[in-house]
């Protein structure tokens, strides 16, 4: 497996584009917000969804659309500036961004996925996208996913892009993808937006059960603010132009195809988390010596998500009984006594906590350690091999100042 | 039922004071960091203790303590500054502070209840209680709740004492209480450190009982930042003083002294909420036409304790969304199209939401009501009689702040 330049048009035939149409009235003219994206030929799809139960419009019709379509999709129309949810004509709306693209794009309206994000409740005025949806069309390029990522983007700072290639049955097979959100971000879902496409060959069952595992141990391994929102989703693409074997059992080139996807996943969970909404310093939590991973990943996920301990990070301040408050009100069950508690950073590492117990250490160490800007906790729970790690960032004051005032 | 001076020796027999003793290095000398309580006569006790797994030394005692002696005790002794937690010799540490105070009040340490509120995991020196033993126990006096309230208090503001009156069986009887708590504050445990006193005669069955239906709709309902603290406490203890016939049924007496425990618990909570670390308003979600308490309860703290609804209350933004976002991802089952949403406040009231949908308003109308400190956000399911208020606060740039930096 190796990295490689580009996120959702890096796989063969996958061409995008992205627009300032104007969804939200005001917004400057610079600030791409509607995104196209297709493939030459159709994919088998896999898509994960929101667990809220109150579900944006296009979350619902991206689902119908995939039923019909027997899992098979072409097209992606996404925007950004309204998330098209809790309105009284949201699947309508969304049903018509879809026949737009669709009918732009000479496929049927049942080939396309939809995504909203932005503000909640307020209606979307769709006329935007018909105004822009020629030029759009126009400018798809192979090039274009970087255009794509720009149009969902919302309080983003950054793009978030990853790609790699590996080898299946002697064929170069590519897996790119791009990631939005930066804010309602929580566990147990497909985290905001995420697209991925690849060229590999792959039948929908193996690709369902790639992307169900990884999307386990990546995206709902991110934390936030512990809000879940809406409208979030991960959809993965496959064209099968790589021309590998079809990938129908879990064999070697499933493997390869599932590390890969992994890889991705991973990376741009990772990019997400560094751009949490007011961050200065991107937080790993990384739990070994759990009996399972399950445990692992509940632990890692309480931690990552305390708001004390995320104001103690900003803070450069090594208040570890933080760490071991969460971890006693995550549902995993294990034994504080045997509980060990590092921080590391490139400045160094340092062991705050033994068998659950503080132990002397040097604070000035500490805040060394502390004042960088990727910090990882290491949790050892000395109770088995599994392990697991989330990703989340500090709690700063613009956090609270970009949602205080996001409507506007 | 009436509102009575005082706090937690408003009730007859009870006797408080509360000291500097300076737990923690260099705490400035007008900082009241150890505080004593004690009855006249042994107390029916009833206590409910953290959920979280992690849990403080103090707690275990106290646990083991009302165990020997058949849920009665005599005193309180607790101190700030230090939570006594993921300390080596902790549990040695608490009792020690048990048989200072019991020696001091010619009592046996097991009728005493120990609590500790501060910082986790750094060892706890005694010999600051050893040296003012002796001037407490001479301070005891029936005006001494305040400064036992004091002693208690850590990034609090405010103090919070509240005591009512009423008539049980011709007799007037009192319960007083007092709370501390304003960070490291979440559902489903016993909020921080909270002890009622009240001289009713009521049997050890109806005390628990009562104090169990009680927190579920009170302490249990304040949200501040989610973390559920190691060392969270709620104490009734009633020494019958106050000459009623004892309580030991679910007669009309236990019904007044119930009520009257549940308007000093939901006064204490509402106090605990205004004084959330950094907060500027007090957030009260209140849910209605559920179809059960529980329901109303569960999405009820769900919305109180969502950042990204206290970030838009923080800024004075109607953004109503967030409220259907976080209602969604609760873990209630409800219909989100028959939900309506209202925000009120003592400007006015106005409706954002009609069945799940926006509906248009007034944003100037609805920023001069948000502009209040005092906010209610009233939710109806249109789906039952049932209903539950939960209580919180807005997130602010003051709670990044004290809790960057609040070991030192």
């Amino acid at each position: 497996m190796k990295y490689t330049k580009g996120g959702v048009t890096a796989a063969k035939g996958f061409k995008a584009a992205g627009i300032h149409a104007g969804i939200k009235e005001n917004s400057p003219i610079e600030k791409f917000d509607v995104g196209l994206l297709v493939s030459d030929s159709p994919c088998v799809t896999a898509c994960v969804y929101t667990q809220n139960k109150v579900k944006g419009a296009p979350i619902e019709i991206t689902k119908l659309h995939l039923e019909k379509s027997g899992g098979m999709s072409r097209g992606v129309i996404v925007n950004s500036g309204n998330a098209n949810t809790c309105n009284a004509d949201g699947k309508e709306k969304a049903e018509e961004m879809c026949s737009i693209a669709a009918a732009a794009l000479g496929i049927n309206p049942d080939e396309m996925i939809v995504a909203s994000t932005g503000v909640i409740g307020q209606k979307i005025s769709i006329e935007p996208v018909k105004r822009v949806i020629n030029t759009l069309k126009e400018n798809l390029s192979f090039e274009g996913g970087n255009n794509f990522t720009k149009a969902i983007m919302t309080t983003d700072t950054t793009e978030k892009e990853y790609a790699v290639t590996f080898e299946a049955g002697g064929k170069t097979c590519t897996i790119g993808g791009t990631s939005k959100g930066s804010g309602m971000i929580a566990p147990n879902m497909a985290t905001n937006l995420n697209f991925l496409t690849s060229d590999t060959a792959i039948s929908k069952e193996m690709l369902k059960k790639a992307l169900s595992e990884t999307v386990k141990i990546t995206y709902n391994c991110l934390v936030i603010d512990g809000d879940t929102s809406t409208n979030d989703m991960a959809a993965v693409m496959c064209n099968g132009l790589a021309g590998n074997t079809l990938i129908e059992t879990e064999n070697e080139d499933y493997n390869q195809f599932k590390e890969a996807l992994t890889e991705v996943m991973r990376r741009l969970t990772i990019m997400l988390a560094k751009d949490g909404e007011g961050a200065t310093k991107l937080l790993t939590v990384n739990v070994s010596g759990s009996p399972d991973i399950d445990t692992a990943v509940e632990i890692a996920k309480t931690v990552v998500g305390s708001s004390l301990l995320k104001c103690a990070v900003f803070g450069s301040d090594a208040n570890w009984g933080r760490v071991l408050c969460a971890m006693g009100y995550s549902k995993a069950e294990f034994d504080p006594n045997t509980v060990d508690v590092d921080f590391r950073s490139k400045k160094g590492i340092i062991t705050l906590c033994k068998n659950g117990t503080g132990v002397n250490f040097s604070e000035e160490k500490a805040t060394e350690i502390l004042s960088e800007t990727e910090i990882d906790i290491d949790i050892t729970l000395n109770n088995g091999n599994a392990k697991a790690s989330a990703y989340g960032c500090d709690l700063t004051y613009d956090y609270v100042k970009i949602n205080g005032d996001y409507r506007s």
